[in-house]
């Protein structure tokens, strides 16, 4: 079951020069930054209630967001994070109602998550992360 | 001051179809729905803790919605709105730091809001809304 909405994921060209514009310029907080190996980024978490934006860019030049960037050199919105409590029941549920995954198991995402992604043509285009944290085991 | 995220906003081809496929297939809760003139949107509200999402088609095939799936026909993410408490010092101070926004003041939103555009270009290809409801006069 979904519970929340994890984060809003921006692909962003030059990490640094984003968390001005974001952080300093717009107003939003910097709670922290990590390199993501699993997923090939270097990400910053911006916090706001309920959910955070996340400015993403790839790690060491490689990855999907990398492949992004080359599309969209000046970046643009990448994926909706939807947190779950059952990331297995809601893949069997998805699956059998024809959705596609872009990987056949969720696999591990950052602070300990299992995540997988929905592909973008069953949601409107929308590029789908569901993941599930420790705390709902 | 940004105070939260106030919505996500999803471009949809097909609102029924898309409500469909959040609510009764990915699991989340339809609030409600509203023809939003002033934003030429069909829109359907999509509450998540702390924020929430919102799937929007053209009213009467018109808009910027509409100009948006002219582009794009599968839809997708289409912009980001963050409410604030302060929307007039918000325009002022980001127009000093060299940000454009798509109108020269705000305009009347939804809900008696009171919300502009930032052009894209400044923040890495995300259109962004700002939004002040009467609850922040």
């Amino acid at each position: 079951m979904i519970i929340r909405l994890d984060h809003v994921a921006i692909a962003v060209p030059d990490l640094e020069a984003s968390i001005r514009r974001f952080c300093a310029d717009l107003g939003l907080e910097l709670s922290g930054r990590e390199d993501v190996v699993s997923a090939l980024t270097s990400t910053a978490f911006l916090p706001v209630p309920g959910t955070r934006v996340e400015l993403v860019h790839p790690l060491n030049g490689q990855g999907p967001i990398q492949r992004f960037l080359e599309k969209k050199p000046q970046g643009g919105l990448h994926h909706l994070c939807f947190a779950t409590d059952d990331i297995d029941a809601d893949v069997v549920r998805l699956r059998a109602l024809g959705y596609a995954f872009t990987s056949d198991a969720p696999t591990p995402g950052a602070h300990g998550s299992r995540i997988i992604f929905l592909h973008p043509r069953g949601f409107d285009g929308v590029l789908i992360e569901l993941a599930q944290y420790p705390e709902h085991p």
